[in-house]
């Protein structure tokens, strides 16, 4: 007997593999519990897998993830539509929603630049980006403080505060909650750099 | 916003949230990986959902999981078909074959007797297992070691030891590379009952 007792197992397994965080104990494992779920169960999943591909789109405003042309923040009247957000992936714009308190709107860029990568600044939204920039503000430039997200900081705020728009990064220091001891050094080195006078 | 940016992310998130181990935290993640890949992919892995659970069949001759009316091992001329070993899942017999040593067959009881659970020697699989017996010299016992898998052993046992048919249990002990120390008391009770002379 092969590895797996059919084909189908085999191929599920191999698709599931595929997944991050995934290990093929553990694409094992979830292919058994799925062939031991009933086939309506079976199914939706199934379903409700290609219907996220097929029917989520991209909000025309902002490059945020919904299901109409606009997303729901970006239609939102009560959101502040002068202060814009900048992050990388549609899964920050969830990160922050999940805190609540901001009030602003976003804008996506869809990654970062990186030379390294072949990614220059034309291959991300930020063309999109400056062409939203009359009737704002203030640009929160919220990319991760990575080199990457630090270049393409950089860059915005480059392009950005020549005409006279105020261009903010968000802070990086300390997380709440951390030990000074078990904290690396360039972030204990970033939280110096930041601080502030109490 | 909602906590998802669209109403098809939401559903793809609380679909993945029901498979074991993964939580709201691990199916987002997915979820927004599954949305990050190229259609063709999120295609392929729906499908292969979709067709484990269908084409799936379970042997007639052991219950096991295969494509076939009969599975590749009950079919294989060169195992022993006289020596049986009777797990509780299918997903047991992939844990066997992974051994590789094995060379007789399997009897897969899907599920063992749980008063508890309302689950009788006629719910499972028990029936299938004596009409096999007619040209079987040895059934290996390797439900798990807990009280539902050691009823059920005991159970077949007393139905088979009087038809003159060997019986066996797989042995349980100490695992290999596991410590003293770090072991639960009834696991050392029972490599002590099990010990064997040098």
């Amino acid at each position: 007997m092969a590895v797996h007792p059919s084909e189908a197992i085999a191929s599920l397994v191999a698709h599931l593999s595929k997944l991050p965080g995934i290990g093929s104990k553990t694409a094992q494992r979830l292919a058994y519990h799925i062939l031991s779920m009933n086939s309506q169960d079976v199914r939706e999943l199934a379903v409700s897998i290609w219907n996220a591909k097929k029917n989520t789109k991209l909000c025309s405003v902002c490059g945020s993830y919904c299901d109409d042309e606009v997303c729901s923040v970006c239609e939102d009247p009560t959101r502040d539509h002068r202060t814009v957000c900048v992050v990388r992936d549609p899964r920050d714009v969830a990160a922050l929603e999940r805190m609540r308190d901001y009030r602003g709107v976003y804008h996506v860029l869809h990654g970062t630049i990186s030379p390294i990568n072949g990614v220059g600044p034309s291959d991300i939204r930020i063309k999109e980006l400056m062409g939203r920039l009359a009737d704002i503000d203030e640009v929160i430039i919220a990319t991760n403080p990575d080199i990457e997200g630090e270049a393409t900081a950089a860059y915005i705020a480059r392009m950005i505060k020549p005409m006279g728009i105020k261009v903010t990064r968000i802070a990086h220091g300390m997380p709440i909650g951390a030990d000074l001891e078990y904290t690396d050094e360039k972030t204990i080195s970033r939280a110096m750099e930041g601080r502030r006078e109490m």
